[in-house]
C-alpha cells in the first residue's frame, strides 16, 4: 500500500508536508511519494497527461491524490475513483480524464462523509482538510462507497487532436516537459527506423502502419524530417522528432530546449506529413 | 515515529539527501518527511510560519528537524525543544518561536553530547554533524535530557504585529506563499459570511465578533472590500481577502499572484478598516 | 535496505515519480530517498560531486541510481558496480569516477539482462526502463554478477587539477551550489586558525602543512586574505574563503552569492599563494 501526491503546490510553502502529516497521523505505515507538487499553477490538463505517464508504472492498489483545483471552495466536488491503474483522489474538474480514456473507472464517489474529513474544512486548503485524509482512510481499508454518494457524471477534458488522412496526421501539442521537450498527442506511435506504428493513445483515430520514406514531421512551416530513434541522433543544437518514452510523437532539440527553439506552447498544431 | 526536515538548503546540492543518509545510518527504519527545502535563504521568520503551519497536523511524537541557520559555526546554540507538537531539532535563533506561542517547550536543551554528533563537525553544516544524527538518536529513544544542558533563555522573534481598536485591526505581511497569496497576522479569523470572529494567532490582542457590513480591508490605500469566502468569489484577476487556510486573514488575486499585484512583502502593514 | 535517486530530471514532470512506482512494483517496502533530482541538465560533473560528497553518509549496503544520461539511447553502457560505498547504477559516461577514487569498485557489469529491465525498453527514459527495475532487482537480493557482463574498462572523467609549490596550491572550481558557494579541488583541508593541514580528495598531490600566516587566497587577481572558519567570520557582503562541509577550500560570501560576486564558474582557476 502507499499513496502518490500530485499537486500545483509547488515544494516552498510547506502544503505538501502538511498533507503528509495529516496521512501519517491517520495511515502511520503508508510510504507517501512525490509525483511532483510543480504542475503549473492551476494547468489541470498538464496534470492529466502526468497522471497518465506515471500511474501504469504503479501497483494497481496504490491510491493517488491529484490537487490542482482552481475551484477549490466552490460548487465542484471532491471524489475518489478506482480504476485499473489505482484508487484516484481529487477535485471533479477533469483531471483524471486522460487516465480514464486508458483506465476506466469502476466506480466514482462524492467524498461527503464528514468522518473522513479533518474536524475543520477550510475553504481553500482541501488537499490537507479533505483529500489527505481520504486517501488515508482508503489506505486502511475503509470500503470506496462508505465516503458518499455515487458519482456518474464526472467532468471530463477534451480529448486531445488527433486526426488522420492518406496524407497526414494531424495532432496538438499536450506536454512541455522540465527539458524542454515537446509532447504531442500522436502516438502510441512504435518506430523500428523504417515502420512508424500508430496505435491512438487518445479517442478513436484508427491504428496503422506507415513506411519510414513518407514521413516528414512539420512544425510551424518547419521540416524537422523524419522520425528518429533518439536525441543522439542529430548534433547538438538541432531539432528533432522522435518517439519518447510515452510512445507520443516528441519535438525536441538535442541537449537544448524544443519548446523555446521551435516556438511551441501547449495546443499547438502539430502535423507528419506522408508523402 | 517520523522525522520531519526543513531548511533553506534547497533540493539542487544534495545536502538534504546527505541528512537523511545519516538518519537512515543511525535510525534505519524512520521515515523523513520534507516539510520543505525551500524557505528563502537565511529567512529565520518565513520558517517560524511554516513551522507553525504544518507541525500541528503531524502526530505529536515526530521530531522536526528545522536548519535555516545563517550563524552556523558561530556561538548561537545549537538546541532541542520537547512540545505538545513534537521535538524541535535546530538552531537556537527564534526558528521556534510561533510554535512556541501555541506549543509551548516543555524542556529545551543544547546539543552538546559528542555522543550524538557525527565523529567530526564541520563550521558550516551543522545538518549533517549535528542536527540530523541528535534527530535519529532521539527517534530511537534517546532521553532529551542525556544530549546536554538546559536552555532557560532561548531566543524570540518579536510577536508578529497586531493591535485592535474600536475603528481598526491592524496587522502586518507575515509570509507570501508559492502563488504569491499574502498571509498576515491577522487572526484566527472565522468567518462566516456576516460575522467575523477574531481569535488571535499571536500576542494577547484580544478576542471578538465583528458584524460583516462593518469590514473592509485596506491596503496601500486600496480597499478590497469585505472578506470573502474562496479565490473564486471574484473574477479571475480580481484582487480579495479572505480567511486563508490557518485562519488568518489572506490577501490574493484569484488565478494570479496577490503579492506582486498588491505589492506587498514581509513586514507591510494592513488594516481592517471598522465603519 | 534503501535506494537512492539522484537525476537532472527536475522535479516538475512526474519522471522520478514514475521510477520509484516501477520501484514500489517490484521490491515493495524498500523506501526511495531524492538526492537530488536537480543536477544542471546533462551536467556529469556535478553530479560527480555530488555523489561523492553525499555517498560516505550513507549505509553502505545502499543502491544508489544516478541518471545523468546525455548519451540515453546510443552506445554508451547501462552499469551497476559494487563499491565500499555501496551499490551504484547508472549510464557509463564518468558520473562515478570522483567516488571511484575514494571508494574504488569491486565489481562492475554491464546492465543487458532483459529480465531485470522493463518489459519495453524506451530509448529516451533508461530512468525508468532499465536503472530503476535494476536497482530493485539488487534491492531484493539478486546478485551483480546475474546482470550481465563484467565491465572492465569504464569511463572516467578527468581528475581536477590540483598542484601544489613551495609557492602556491593550484587548483579549480569543482561545483557551484544552491546558495551560490564555489567549492574548489583543493583538500582535503583541516583548518585549525593557524595550520592548514592538506590531504588532498582527488588525485596524487602530496599531503601537507602550511602556517596560516604564510596563506592567501587568491582568484581573479583579488586577494581574499586567510582562510576564515565560518561564514559569520566576515561581514555581510563580504567574501572570504574557508574549508567547506568537504573539506575542501571554498569561497563565499557572508549571506550572499560567492559565484556571481567573484564572477566564477566551473573550471575557473582558484590559488592559494604561500609566503
Amino acid at each position: 500500500m502507499l499513496i502518490t501526491i500530485t499537486t500545483d503546490f509547488g515544494t516552498r510553502d510547506g502544503y505538501v508536508g502538511t498533507m503528509k502529516g495529516v496521512i501519517a497521523g491517520i495511515a502511520p505505515d503508508v510510504p507517501c511519494i512525490d509525483i511532483t507538487q510543480e504542475i503549473p499553477p492551476q494547468d489541470v490538463r498538464s496534470a492529466a497527461y502526468v497522471l497518465w505517464t506515471a500511474l501504469p508504472y504503479f501497483p494497481p492498489h496504490s491510491i493517488h491524490i491529484v490537487v490542482v483545483d482552481p475551484g477549490v471552495g466552490t460548487a465542484r466536488r471532491p471524489i475518489a475513483a478506482r480504476t485499473p491503474w489505482g484508487t484516484l483522489v481529487g477535485p471533479d474538474n477533469g483531471i483524471f480524464s486522460y487516465v480514464w480514456e486508458a483506465a476506466p473507472p469502476a466506480m466514482i464517489v462524492e467524498l461527503t462523509n464528514p468522518a473522513y474529513r479533518n474536524a475543520a474544512v477550510s475553504s481553500t486548503f482541501h488537499g490537507r482538510d479533505v483529500f489527505s485524509p481520504a486517501a488515508a482512510h482508503l489506505a486502511r481499508g475503509v470500503p470506496l462507497n462508505d465516503f458518499g454518494p455515487a458519482v456518474t457524471d464526472p467532468l471530463r477534458l477534451p480529448t486531445p487532436l488527433l486526426t488522420i488522412t492518406d496524407s497526414a496526421i494531424a495532432g496538438e501539442v499536450i506536454y512541455i516537459d522540465h527539458f524542454g521537450n515537446v509532447i504531442t498527442s500522436i502516438g502510441r506511435l512504435v518506430w523500428n527506423g523504417s515502420l512508424l506504428s500508430l496505435d491512438p493513445a487518445f479517442g478513436d483515430a484508427p491504428a496503422g502502419i506507415i513506411h519510414a520514406s513518407r514521413v516528414h514531421v512539420l512544425v510551424g512551416g518547419r521540416d524537422l524530417g523524419p522520425v528518429r530513434r533518439t536525441y543522439g541522433d542529430v548534433s547538438p543544437g538541432e531539432a528533432l522528432a522522435l518517439v519518447g518514452s510515452e510512445g507520443l510523437l516528441e519535438l525536441a532539440v538535442n541537449r537544448g530546449r524544443g519548446a523555446q527553439t521551435l516556438g511551441l506552447t501547449i495546443g499547438a498544431a502539430v502535423e507528419i506529413a506522408l508523402r
